[in-house]
Formats: C-alpha cells, sequence, structure tokens
C-alpha cells in the first residue's frame, strides 16, 4: 500500500495522526531551516515539511527533489501555523518522517500550471503533460460526470444502452467516411459509423423501445478549427412517439443535468421556434436567446430613395444595438471591418444614430429624410441613444452577416453572460436542400427524416418547400444536438431516395436492410443526437471541443503525442492485398 | 401520443380505466364470437378483446391482422374471466374501442418465440427480428443492466470515465491491427485499438490516479467460435498500487454485479491461485472450482512396469471420477473417443476401476499388481466405487487434455450448476514465453506488464523464468478478465523491449512516447481489462458471446444483416491513393 490518504483530504480532524501519502512534487520553498514542498495528485495539493534541525539528511534530500518526481511520504499531521484557506487542506501540513523517490522526473517542457508557457504544438506533443493542469483536469471531471449523468438519467426514463457495431458499411450520403480494409474479405472494406443511425432505427424495428449509447462516431472530413476526425455522441431514439414526445423526454436529460451537473435550474418549458422564424430574426438557425437583438427586414422599405445599395439589393435588414448611439468613428469602422472579413463578406456597414436629442445621424443622410429615418427606427422600437445598423446584399449572406454582426454586438455589450443558458428547440427544418455542385437535392439532415405529414402533397410541386418533422437544441447559440421523427413506412422511404437522386439499385444496395427491416413491422419512432464534446465544451464555458478531449487530434488529423497516422508494414499491405498507388 | 401505458403494466388497479395501447400482435385467437389478440412490447403482452355482437366491423378488421402487424388500440380495462397467472397482465383484458394498424407486416421468415425455427443464418440476416425474442431481449436487458451497475459502482469508487481515441497506431505486438488508410496523410494509416493500453497508461502518468472505460476494441484475427473482430472490454487502471491494492478493488466490483445483477452474495475473500498451481491441479490457467477432481501427476509412480506408453511419456497424469466406476465399456469409450478428438489429440485413456469390493480393474491390470493400483488409486483418495482415469504423452498437451476430460466429467456428473459461482484469481503468470516460430521470447500477456521484482535477476539466466505481476479473473472456468502491475521506470521497459527482441529503433518508432513519458514523473501503476460480452454472457447462463451482442459478425467477420464488408467506389479509392493489388 502506497498511501493512507489522499492529498486532498486530509484536516484538523486527523491531527497528530501518521499518515502516508503519494503524489507529485508540485513546487518545493526551501526557508534556510525548512523546506516546504506542496505534494500534489487528482484530488488535492498537500504542503510537506521537512527540518533541517530535526532530521538534517532527509530535509537534504528533500531539497533535492524536482518539480513532478513522484513521491511517497509519510509523516504527522500538523496544525500550519501560516493557514492557506484557499487550500481545503490549507490547515495542516505534514511533518515527515520518511520520504522515497517513486520516480525521478525531467524538468517538463513547460510549466504544469492553468496559465502555461507551453504552446498548443508543445501541449499536444505531451499531452500526457497536458492533462495534468488543473484547468484541464477540471474538464474531464465534468466530461465524465456529465457522462453519468446522462446514463443515469436516461436509464432511469427506461432507455436500454445497446452497443452498435463500429466496422459497418460505407454509405452514399453525407460526409465522407473512414474505411478500413477487411483482410478476410479481401478487396472489401468495413467503414466506421458516422453515426448508428440505421442500427438505432433497426433496434426500434426490433421493439426495443427507447434506445440510447454515448458513442464515438468518425468523419473524414477536412478539418474545421472546431472539428475532429472521431467525436462522441449521445445516441437516442424511441418508439411510438411524436415530435412533442421526444422533445418533452430530452427536455427532460437536458433539465436533469443542468440541474445536477450545473446546480441551474431551467424554469418552464423549453422555447420551440420555426426554422423559418430563427433566419428571419436571427439570420441563424442556432439563435442566442441571451439577448434580443433581433433582426428586422427593411427590404422594400428603403427601396426608391435612389440610394442604389439599397435598390440593388435582394435584401436590406438591420439591427438595434441599445445605447450605442455614442459609439465613435473608430468603432464604427471597427464594426464595418468586422463584417467586411472574408468570413462575413460584407461590402459595408450603413448605421442611423438616435441622438439623445431626437435627432438621427446615419451614413445615407443624403437619400433619407430625417421622418424616413424615423421610420426606420421605429421598426426597431428604438429609443434615443441606440444605434441601428444595416447591411443589405443577398438575402442569405446578408443574414448570415446580420446574425454575426448581432453575436459580436452581444459580446461587446456583455450580453451574453456564460453563467445565463437559454435552451431553445428550433424545429421544422426545411427537408431538402438544393445542391449546385451535383444538381440535386440533399437531405438537410439525413434521408430517414420523415416530412410534415402535411407537407407530403408539396413533393410533387415545390420539394424544397417541404419541412422536415426534424429539430435542433440549441443552447446560447451552440447547437448542441439535433433529430427527427424518421420515416417507418417503406413506401414513403422509396420517394425520399427517389427525391434525394438515389436509383432503386443504389437505394437497395445501401439500405436494402432498412427498408426490407419496413416490411416486417417497424413502429413509428425518431430520436436525437447530441454533441456530446460540445455539450461538455458548453457546460465548462468554453468555445472548442479540443480542451474537453483526453486525446485530440490536430488540424490534420494527426495525434501529435504517439505520432499517427503513420506508415504500415509491407507484410501488412500484402496480408490486405493493397498497394499505396491508384 | 400514441399510448397512455405499455403492454407490461396493466393490472386490476386500472379495472374500467380507458387506455391506449400501441405494439405488435404476438398471435390472435378467433372464437367465432370473440377475437383475442395478445399485443406485444418490449415490456409484456396484454390481451385485447374484440366483440362480434358488440362491434362487428372493428372485429372483422382485427381477424385480419397478420402476426408482428404493429397496431395501437384504445379501450377499456376489464377484468379476466380466464386469468393467467403466467402473465403480469394475466389478470385484464383490453375490451377494444378502436384499432389503427400503424404499419403491417409480411410473415416473418422465422417464428418470434425463444424456441425459434430461424436457422443461425436466416437469424443473423433479420436480426431485428430474432432481436425480438424474448430470450435475446432479455440478454440485451441484463447487458444494459450490468454497464449500468460497472458505473455506477466504478463512479462511486472515484475512477474517472475517460474517453480513449480510436484511430491510433499500429503496433507491432499482439494479434493483427484493423488499419484504417488516412486522406489526408496520404500513405499512412491509423490502427483501431487491440486495447486502450498505452492509453490508460498516460492517464495515470497524467496523474489520473484511478481510470475506467467500457470500450469497444478490435483485433483481427482468424476468428474462432467464439471470437469477434470487435469487442467490449471494460478497462481499468489505478496508480500508486501493489497486485493487492488492485485485487481488492475489482472484487469489489465483481461483488456488486453479483450482488445487484443477479442477487448473488460472494462470501469472502476470491481465492488466490498460482499459474503453477493451476497448471498442476488443472492442467489450465483458468479451472472451474466448482468442483474438486484434481489432477495427480504420476510420472514416476507408472515408470519401470514395463508399460511402454508410461516408460516413455514426459507427463503421466490423472483425474479421479467418484462414483463413477460402474461406468460400461459403452461410456468408457465415449471417454475414450472424446479425448482422441482432434482438439484434444490424447492417444488413448487408461482407467482403474475402484470396485466396490476392494478390487481393482484396469486398462492396464497386466503391468500392475492388485497393490500397486491400490497406491495409485491412494494418489487420488478413492473410495470403492470411483473410476480412475489416466492419460500420458507430452506434459502440457495432457495436461490439457486431463483439463478437457476434468470438464468434461464435471459436466457429465451435474459438478457445473449454473448458480454456483466460484471467482478465482490466478495470479503469478510467466512474464515471457518462447515463439518457436519467431525463435524469441513474446510477452504473455503485454511488453508493459511488470516482472516480479524477486524475479529480476533471472532476466540475465533464465529468463523463461521470470514471473509477471499480472492476475486474471476466473470465473467458474471462464476468463473474465485479466490485468496486470505495469513498468513505470524506463530502464526496466527498455529492459523487457530487449527481451522481446525489439531494437532500439523498434522501441522508440513504436512506443516513444511511453518511454518519453516515463521520463516525466510516472507513478507506479496497475490495472485489469476486462471481457465484457464474456461477463455478460456468463451472467446470463450461455457458452457463446455471440447472443449477447446485438448485432455480431459471423466467422468470417461479416455482418450479414447489412452484408458488409463491400465495395467501395473507386472514387474513395482514388481519394486515398489505394489500389486492390499488392
Amino acid at each position: 500500500m502506497y498511501r493512507t490518504h489522499t492529498c486532498g483530504e486530509l484536516n484538523l480532524e486527523q491531527l497528530n495522526k501518521n499518515v502516508s501519502l503519494a503524489g507529485w512534487v508540485q513546487r518545493s520553498r526551501d526557508l534556510g531551516g525548512m523546506t516546504f514542498v506542496d505534494m500534489r495528485d487528482r484530488y488535492g495539493i498537500t504542503q510537506l515539511v521537512f527540518n533541517m534541525e530535526e532530521n538534517r539528511d532527509l530535509c537534504l534530500e528533500a531539497r533535492k527533489l524536482g518539480r513532478e518526481f513522484v513521491i511517497q511520504v509519510t509523516g504527522m499531521v500538523t496544525e500550519r501555523s501560516n493557514k492557506n484557506p484557499k487550500l481545503p487542506t490549507g490547515d495542516i501540513e505534514i511533518v515527515i518522517e520518511t520520504l522515497r523517490i517513486l520516480n525521478p522526473a525531467e524538468v517538463p517542457p513547460f510549466t504544469i500550471e492553468n496559465e502555461t508557457d507551453g504552446g498548443d504544438d508543445l501541449r499536444m506533443k505531451y499531452r500526457y503533460l497536458d492533462l495534468r493542469r488543473p484547468t484541464i483536469r477540471k474538464n474531464m471531471e465534468l466530461r465524465h460526470r456529465m457522462a453519468q449523468e446522462v446514463r443515469r438519467y436516461l436509464d432511469s426514463q427506461g432507455f436500454f444502452e445497446v452497443e452498435t457495431p463500429f466496422l459497418i458499411k460505407t454509405t452514399p450520403e453525407g460526409a465522407r467516411d473512414f474505411v478500413v480494409p477487411s483482410r478476410m474479405n479481401l478487396g472489401q472494406f468495413y467503414a466506421l459509423p458516422q453515426s448508428p443511425q440505421t442500427f438505432k432505427q433497426l433496434l426500434m424495428v426490433a421493439g426495443y423501445d427507447r434506445y440510447f449509447q454515448i458513442v464515438k462516431c468518425f468523419r473524414d472530413e477536412d478539418l474545421r478549427a472546431d472539428r475532429q476526425p472521431e467525436f462522441t455522441q449521445i445516441d437516442c431514439e424511441m418508439s411510438f412517439v411524436d415530435r412533442n414526445d421526444v422533445l418533452d423526454a430530452f427536455e427532460g436529460l437536458a433539465k436533469h443535468l443542468f440541474r445536477e451537473v450545473l446546480d441551474v435550474e431551467i424554469e418552464g418549458a423549453f422555447e420551440k421556434m420555426p426554422y423559418d422564424t430563427a433566419i428571419a430574426e436571427y439570420g441563424t438557425d442556432k439563435p442566442d436567446l441571451r439577448f434580443g437583438m433581433k433582426i428586422k427586414e427593411l427590404t422594400s422599405l428603403v427601396q426608391g430613395k435612389e440610394f442604389q445599395v439599397f435598390d440593388s439589393a435582394e435584401f436590406t435588414g438591420g439591427i438595434c444595438a441599445q445605447g450605442c448611439a455614442e459609439y465613435s468613428r473608430k468603432e464604427l469602422d471597427v464594426l464595418t471591418d468586422f463584417v467586411k472579413r472574408p468570413q462575413i463578406g460584407a461590402k459595408g456597414l450603413i448605421y442611423i444614430k438616435c441622438n439623445e436629442d431626437g435627432t438621427f445621424k446615419s451614413t445615407v443622410d443624403k437619400f433619407f429624410s430625417a421622418e424616413e429615418l424615423k421610420s426606420l427606427a421605429d421598426q426597431f422600437h428604438a429609443k434615443p441613444g441606440d444605434l441601428i445598423l444595416i447591411l443589405a446584399g443577398e438575402q442569405s449572406s446578408t443574414l448570415n452577416a446580420l446574425s454575426e454582426l448581432r453575436l459580436e454586438l452581444g459580446t461587446r455589450l456583455n450580453l451574453r453572460d456564460k453563467n445565463t443558458y437559454r435552451p431553445l428547440w428550433v424545429v421544422d427544418f426545411p427537408l431538402l436542400e438544393w445542391n449546385e455542385e451535383s444538381g440535386r437535392f440533399h437531405a438537410m439532415h439525413h434521408p430517414f427524416t420523415s416530412p410534415k405529414m402535411e407537407d407530403l402533397e408539396l413533393f410533387d410541386t415545390e420539394p424544397g418547400k417541404v419541412r422536415a418533422n426534424a429539430y435542433d437544441l440549441v443552447i446560447n447559440g451552440v447547437e448542441i444536438g439535433g433529430g427527427s421523427i424518421r420515416i417507418h413506412d417503406e413506401k414513403l422511404q422509396k420517394l425520399m431516395f427517389k427525391n434525394l437522386g438515389f436509383t432503386d439499385e443504389d437505394a437497395v444496395e445501401k439500405f436494402g436492410f432498412l427498408m426490407s427491416a419496413f416490411r416486417y413491422g417497424a413502429p413509428p419512432h425518431g430520436g436525437i443526437a447530441f454533441g456530446f464534446d460540445r455539450w461538455v465544451a458548453l457546460f465548462a464555458g468554453l468555445d472548442s471541443i479540443r480542451d474537453v478531449i483526453a486525446f485530440p487530434k490536430n488540424n490534420s488529423g494527426r495525434d501529435m503525442m504517439i505520432d499517427t497516422p503513420s506508415g504500415i508494414s509491407d507484410e501488412q499491405l500484402k496480408e490486405l492485398n493493397l498497394s499505396l498507388k491508384y
């Protein structure tokens, strides 16, 4: 036995007890007659004392301890004269009797503190040291806690955890698959799942009624800042449900997590907002409802005033930033630069300042009378002191730019408090979206999403207008999860595949097993999948998922620590009958 | 809302209530004036009644319902005149007012009952129907329950669940890896983990102290009857522990599962048995302790009696089957055929019958006097009525054959009760085993296993005699899990790699990150991994893991339902710069 206690639990209750501890040297201070060592483990920090007068040899040995040495000590719990109220163990220290170095340590390549001097690449290479930093450890602890609470809750609600396979079949829809060559079936491949979608539907056909799994999924995509080739999903499915049954069930889960993990009580039902409203009022399908500042469309109101920008724009819209009329030229320039960034791509920014004296000052004074400006301001219920910001251009990109501008202002005005949570269900998404490149419709969610039954006849006339019985959970502007009621009828599934441009052969080859399953008694069903990494990041107050993943990959899909992907042996290639050339 | 209740919960408490239910038609009986339908869901079976006199149209509709149709009904809970005490809902039936067919069903290709007429291939192809059979559903429910209890217990003991990556690095040791070509790093591959071994050790270096995960692992092996290319492990690791700390912790887990899942109380500490003893007394490193019948070595006792078989044998040993002296010639022939099967490979079987009258009858009467036979019988403390069975030959294959024979007799004599559990720790395995083919030592567990410190000096003289600080948990002859104290010292790890015939370059290329981690403060640590599929199968009373896995693969590694592995498109191959020819 290496220890009687951890470094986080001793206090005055154990006074004068003999204890043994094991852990890492966080830091050591040599004050002449005394040497103090802060010893760390996962549970906390405990101060060790070595006394030169009482035990010279031991004290000299202690002075040689370097940062991150692993040691084991025995000694007596003693009251500290100089207490540290910030530490749970701050009332005591251990007067050391024996010291054993279990493993020495080289000087780490960066400091093991919350504020470290290690750059990203260095920290990733030595991730096992990075994970020692308290801030990262707390993220992992949060992730652990959330995973336990997710399962505890879903188990209590009768959900079955069922493991679905990882070696599955490549599918023609969605992102690119990672594939796995089969040695026993040469020339053939498995694919790693992008999600357990078809399996969870088959579990519903199997009558399992309520299914969940916290499961790794894989997408071979070019990685943007916040994407990982492997990510974790809370994957769920229910039978004999309509949309509101699903939303109620997972509102329950979300409230449970808020309560148990963050100690936050979310009152009342989550707001529901149709996709069209979200786009019109917030310019995005994942609005941050922590603040208002809704977008107003001004297109027809501002046309015919000889102002070319408005007259030629497909869409003009604006937002009202309360109390910002005093923004300086420089501040407005910063906002203009913000919307003109290539990622946002607006041509320019038009403002109307609602001065405290009731007058208006605007970029477009030349084209609009004071009265006309006032009537524009009234659209926003703007008050003296408010600032109206207007963008014009192609509709969807302008709405997107307004959304980004709104979020930027929300941040600047401190309207996006990290401790305020505003969950929202976005519903009634379009079922299909036109893809210019392929010249056909793609499924906005996936090809198993049910259309809204009242929109079925639109398939013949305007397929783009058919709404999906789909929903996303958005919290504070972050999409935490999404799902839908699924198709459970073979004919409707065939119609859907047809609209997606699948040939019958394609459909049978890729999803024959699902179509066949629908013929043997498939219940109505629906479900949802949550991005677990993202949900943990949200609860951790982080923007990136990287720091809630123990061993993440970089933007080239590489694990810098173990240095993978890497070459494989000729022997392995030969066994798989593969060569490295197309 | 499709239902107010499930098919498993109604009883007399809901008498005269109007309810709605949804589920599958299990069977329907048409008794002239009445039609009875058994309706099934995950939760149970409820009887529906349609009355010809009261509602002719509805009753006629009900008569058209086929097996496995999905229906929704409303009606009133009524007391049954003919109660069924076997069903929790057997006191009531529902007099149906409305019936809606949610989805019709074709006649299933096999019966959805515990005893089905479907063969293995057919059931695997339609696994979603096979999963409907109550016996399989109960296995899945057991698996769910066990997974929840594993996590609940380990969480309560301070273990962190940490997800380790699936896209890792191919390793030179162990079984064959599945590899995943990288599109972003052409010519390079990830490997799927055979276990998270190195990552869990790095989590210990990171100071996470106690880690667990229920996680999929992958091995590209030629599949024997009870192997799957993907399987599930309960993977655990602890810091600052010696062997007994680990055994205590996981004895706690095992006892918790026995208690919570099976309602079985295991009293006292689990027995510990050195590997050498297990081999000597049971002929196997996973002895079934539900019965005795230990192997006794007879080699030197039986030599010099002119019996060529014994005289030329490296090893002679036997077991004593109590009360079997009356076995007929035919029964003995069956046992002889059993040990002569190619899988076992004994040349023949020698017996000594201890007759009730104190005399002996034996295959070797010619060579052994009655007194000599008695002294052999005394080795086994045989009593009149017992049967001694003896095998001779090469040592390890003979011990193995004796082990198989012992188990066979245990089964025949009903000594292997499925409701009796005898857990055992097998300890002190050899560290290395000689591999004739490669002409070098291989790690018996894996190259990170610590030798027993007292055996270190044997490395120089007899490496094959070095014992590992390793342990297996064996229950009723099934190896449920295994683990070890790990090496945490860079020098010892290097020595180990050297003994395994790794060059320094190999070691650095494949495990450089781990060697490097050992230099920055690695704590002493150890752990264990349990075969979750096998543990569930044991608790389910099944010999095969196939029926505790929702979507298993067959012996060629194929999923018959989704028909994978399968071809991939030229476009996919091109993107990966691969061609299907070595």
